[in-house]
């Protein structure tokens, strides 16, 4: 449970990081840098929060979730021709983020009583509506329709995370499997530069 | 009671439907264009709740209406033709959807214990929201800004329910005739391209 | 506090005009200049309610708020030009309203029992989310990512007032004070066109 905490936090910390730096070839002055970075590292997890209506929200009622955020943008601010450099580290960090945050989303979704096919939306919605968020208050195209394969793999990992855990695969497994499942749909993707089909 | 269930029940078919199809001619992958369909139908409903504090949410607490959902979005996929051919059809159901969503969300808006003119914000809301925010994703202008008397259709709807109500006119004729006067304005005001003046 | 309650009012009535005359070149008709203010004046608080879980929102539980809107709005129709043309005097009353609903903002977060780093984050959010919805809405880049120095004016305001909260400040003498001090850096970065660095 320490380690799944320590992962949170790494988690969010990397979610800041990448979010301050999305920014950088726009006319974003820092305060709007770190404004994204925060905004992308909590909005998938309050979204998720606020439609379950489970109060506190995680970075409200515990302030390490905060300074993680603020640690992630100083880095960002610090060190960014570094951090840019590791852009492939960095998608690396995103896609074990995404799926980590997907299935703990899942599992606290379930946890809050809600059925399976709710919890799966959550799941994703966790991982993808931080950059979603980021991406219209920017003015870009949301990440989710532009990327190959990203917030539909989360989707099938937390269905698969609701497989396993109806046919009694022990929690632990479970989380390692499912995350395993959605970053190797995502980088076979990024690979093969997979698509899904357009509605044509 | 029954007829209204099953009439919401389409209502969210019919609005996932056009959702899914209004991305047609974007970027968007399939996954993007269900996800287009499922934000469209939930929208309106899911801002109205969150801002009366109303949970669980409606498609969270029912699973039938994720269902619904899912069909509108599976119609869309499999038939994406057909259906954009019957875009006059579609239209009518998206009008015959705002004037019937509008009168529930005043009611319900009512039930929950606002004041009426809280209410009559919150039907409209309930009708239009849903295409707002999948336009404001979409980077689209929102359907709001754009299209020929819309939303203040709704909004006169809404206050029309409320003086019925008012005057006691018993619910479910109050009900026919306050969509009946958002219907009509609406499909008077495209016939004849009637739109609001600007602010100039 | 009852000079308070007529400034929030004042407050909300002056969001409303400058939230209406915003989207005048664009392409809205009045129905959505009047939905534009609407979001304006109520988007910072509203959010900073949800957040925090504090219901019912301001503008549901006191009908005035709406009624300050609904006034503000008519005065943006009914006097566009003389408005437009108190564009200065407008941009005062903006800087001030920031400034109060700032303080107001970090107050409430405090009274709701949050840590004051949060309550820094609620205050900032009460005074500029509501343009950014508005911006987001209507396609613009919002406000908080192209102005001089203007949220961050706000969060440094929020901090001053929980330093001199800290320090046992009297509460009406932090109010002004914390209030000056955002008025005073946004108006000397609008003078002498300051602006923060760019990330890179």
């Amino acid at each position: 449970m320490e380690l799944q905490y320590a992962l949170e936090l790494i988690g969010t910390f990397v979610f800041a990081i990448s979010g301050a730096l999305a920014v950088r070839e726009k006319e974003h002055d820092l305060f709007g840098a770190g404004f994204t970075g925060f905004i992308t590292a909590i909005g998938g997890g309050t979204l998720r929060d606020i439609l379950l209506d489970s109060y506190p929200l995680v970075w409200i009622g515990d302030i390490h979730f905060l300074y993680a955020i603020l640690l992630g943008i100083l880095a960002a601010f610090l060190f960014p021709n570094l951090l840019s450099r590791l852009r492939k580290t960095f998608f690396l960090f995103d896609t074990l983020g995404i799926g980590f945050f997907t299935v703990l989303g899942v599992e606290k979704a379930l946890n809050l009583g809600v059925r399976p096919e709710i919890a799966a939306i959550m799941g994703m919605f966790t991982a993808v509506m931080g950059g979603v968020i980021r991406d219209t208050l920017t003015n870009e195209i949301p990440i989710l329709f532009r990327k190959e394969i990203y917030a539909s793999a989360c989707l099938v990992g937390a269905v698969a995370y609701l497989l396993f855990d109806y046919f009694g695969l022990e929690r632990n497994y479970n989380l390692l499997v499912s995350m395993s499942i959605i970053i190797s749909i995502r980088l076979i993707a990024m690979r093969y530069k997979l698509s899904l089909p357009r509605l044509d």
